[in-house]
């Protein structure tokens, strides 16, 4: 048993989705999250900035006693997760190896899976390999969607001007009919109802919540870490406009947001 | 006489429409343009972040011998400049004064005038408050168009998306036939084509660049010191991807851009 806190963080509000999933299915635990708001977005910058942000915040939540990392960021687990596994002293879950072994075991008659993401995330090519790792014989089609998040955070989630973006980026998929999308961005099942509109009732529509729960309890399982007992409620720290988070993320996670701290620089911490 | 460069920063790569206009007007002098990629946007952050992130860049422009700086980021301007004009040793310029100016004096029978910015430029009214101090009796309306950064970095400035986004902003603009529009951010002269097709070939569209240079060249002049003889090519310094500041740059400044350097963080300079 462990009843230290699990530490979740994302470069600013799309991890609550995460959040939301793994508390629903993790009663007994306690969270700390980490939302960095003050150099959000991530997904539209370089491997060595993404790597360094996202070790100052790992470093950040260490000190706070979490049991385990999750990086609940698809553009931080596409290029600092291997070297955060490899510099933290605790276990750290990305948000990609999941919902490709997911899409993998779930979709076996899909010969062609289409991955959607950040700039950065696509770049990266991070779920092109967790599909060679698993040894898939399909097809993976990606495509970066940089507008995706920007329109989200603006609230347009449907209507014209969201239905023209995703028409933008996701045409070429429409017209080979592919029917299997991986949304490889914690932002993008808020824009689920314009998918749906423009790609068909039918398609598929893979989040990054799909079985990062059941590896983490598993783990956690076998490793003797699960908590008896939910410590506290979640606290989330940001690094700015805590008023913003509180208000855009109820709308994540559902609920309304309690105990949020501001802080100024990871550093000082 | 000082030959020493003039310092111009922005948060990314909208400041080059104004270093753009400032190497036209003064071919002696030499710059240093400070671009934090690493932290773009700045227009969605609050006024803490922005003076924390302004005074770090200012006072590594100090440290390369700067003898001004030119806030080129209407966002720093508006929340920043009077804490940077009170703690620099060295005189600092922002862009909405000069603007503004220009407009009360340039558009005297304009009774409404539109400003758009970003959302953190808009909430700070900071246009609104330069306009009282000419004791305009001009009826200011502002909006903020957090979507237009996003779409020109993206490289839609025309077509369906682009017309629909200015249309989502800009309609009751269009409904009370106002024809003089502050563009309160340095990305949106690359958004002009759009902008005109929607709200008509007659209206104003004022930029930031608007009278700056003017204002700089009475000052150095009244100052003694304006450059003899330019000393450098323009030097860039960029805390994250100067590769695609490079490509993305040339869009702005008209031409190649030479002499980039990446800094990993500003406080180890």
């Amino acid at each position: 048993m462990n009843n230290n806190p699990v530490g979740v963080f994302d470069s600013g509000l799309g991890g609550l989705t995460i959040l939301k999933s793994l508390e629903k299915y993790f009663p007994n635990e306690s969270f700390i999250y980490f939302g960095d708001t003050g150099r959000v977005p991530y997904g539209n910058k370089s491997q060595k900035t993404i790597i360094n942000y996202s070790t100052e915040i790992s470093r950040f939540l260490l000190k706070k006693n979490v049991k385990l990392i999750v990086v609940a960021c698809n553009t931080s687990s596409a290029l600092a997760l291997k070297t955060l596994k490899s510099i933290m002293p605790i276990p750290v879950f990305g948000v990609i190896e999941p919902s490709v072994f997911f899409t993998e075991k779930s979709y076996p008659s899909s010969e062609k899976i289409a991955v959607i993401g950040t700039s950065s995330t696509i770049s990266s090519k991070a779920y092109l390999e967790q599909f060679k790792i698993l040894k898939s014989k399909k097809t993976i089609i990606e495509k970066a969607c940089p507008l995706f998040v920007p329109l989200i955070e603006e609230g347009i989630t449907d209507g014209e001007i969201a239905e023209n973006v995703v028409k933008y980026y996701l045409k070429t998929f429409k017209k080979k009919d592919i029917k299997t999308f991986v949304l490889g961005c914690t932002h993008y099942p808020i824009i689920k109802p314009a998918l749906y509109k423009y790609l068909g009732n039918n398609v598929n529509l893979i989040t990054s919540c799909s079985r990062l729960s059941v590896e983490l309890n598993e783990y956690m399982l076998k490793n003797n870490c699960l908590s008896s007992k939910k410590k506290t409620e979640t606290i989330f720290y940001v690094t700015d406009l805590p008023n913003k988070f509180s208000k855009l993320g109820s709308r994540f996670l559902g609920k309304n947001l309690k105990n949020i701290n501001y802080i100024k620089t990871i550093n000082e911490y």
